[in-house]
């Protein structure tokens, strides 16, 4: 269904999950960027909605048209900050030929996972997420899915790969990524939001880290003979 | 150094650290046994100071005296809490004799640290520590060091210890125990966070995390022969 003419008309589109019009695309875009440097500035009570209008440049009937109300648009805000930080972490990932290149490998995505999951604006986020948990059980859900799931989600498939190609012998692929993944993240996330900024690895501490996390997996599933 | 007489030079004691009379030590675990019900009942903010001290049956001006303020009395209340964890998880932990009983004894220690650390209180804590965390830095690193670290740093020991007899080679004790720690609580810590109780993980996914990361720890580890 294509729509026409008025901001609350585009908004019918937007709200049924259709394919949107360019120009929506990018209004949509502007108000989840104004909405990501607001709440990350102001937090979520705090942040005023007029400014945020303001700074989207798209007129505040369409802001609430297509988000409904302030709850939605963090929700909509964060779960695009989540996606995208995945999609950076997981799509396209290559898988090495030689066994003896798989600790390598496996230090290089831990890496990779941990330096993005690690930005600053989204550890922000996380933070907000949490402290909102009670309020928005959905938004944290979301979060989670987003998050961890996919993150083990996706490792889990590599590691099925890797034993179906004898790089390794993984019987449990999801146990090998559930182990791999907070090897890696587990020390990160919890400093970081026990201890803020100064908790956050280094990049020194982050290649230890997943050097580490790629050593004993491997060690532990390192294919016979 | 005795005080005797007034409930403000009892404090005096209290305040230089010295040993306490037993009324003093009975009268200070009221006021924190008080703070600990009401910080977990209202949060920090909405905690009301009149109610604490008509709750814990000791003057108004001992409680003051002894602890200062609303906010070191948080901290002391949650320090004491995370110490008396911490001393259940890690005091008088036995090693085995057998190399062929590693694993399972890691699972039991594994499982004795997830129950303890999954205590719904010590997590209401710990969403309230992260919560102020940036007002009450302090606090936040006290619940680190007294949490994680205290955690990794009994756990490298213990593989130090198995390394030294045999029952494991472990050349790095500490990322031995690092790694064994995150397998083991990370994705409880980091799911309950977000997800709130509905995301701390039953007995039973406890009893499988503790495996799967005592199973891991010792196959990467295993002695030579």
């Amino acid at each position: 269904m294509k729509s026409q003419g008025s901001d609350a008309v585009e908004s019918a589109t937007a709200a049924e999950g259709g394919a949107l019009r360019p120009s929506s695309v990018r209004k949509r875009a502007a108000v989840l960027d104004a909405a990501r440097a607001l709440f990350l500035r102001d937090g979520f009570t705090d942040a005023n909605m007029d400014e945020l209008v303001a700074r989207s440049g798209v007129s505040k009937q369409t802001v609430y048209a297509y988000f409904g109300s302030k709850e939605a648009l963090f929700v909509a805000m964060v779960s695009r900050e989540t996606d995208r930080a995945a999609d950076r972490v997981h799509l396209d990932v290559a898988l090495p030929t030689d066994a003896a290149d798989v600790e390598a490998h496996l230090a290089d995505y831990g890496l990779r996972q941990l330096d993005i999951v690690l930005d600053p604006d989204l550890l922000a986020l996380r933070r907000l997420v949490i402290a909102h948990a009670s309020r928005f059980p959905d938004l944290a859900a979301a979060f989670w899915r987003n998050g961890p799931q996919r993150a083990i989600a996706a490792l889990a498939a590599h590691f099925a790969l890797m034993d179906e190609r004898g790089l390794l012998e993984v019987r449990d692929p999801e146990s090998a990524a559930r182990s791999f993944n907070w090897m890696l993240m587990g020390q990160a996330l919890n400093a970081a939001m026990l201890l803020g900024p100064s908790g956050v690895p280094d990049a020194g501490e982050r290649r230890r880290t997943a050097a580490e996390a790629a050593q004993t997996i491997v060690a532990a599933h390192r294919p016979e003979g």
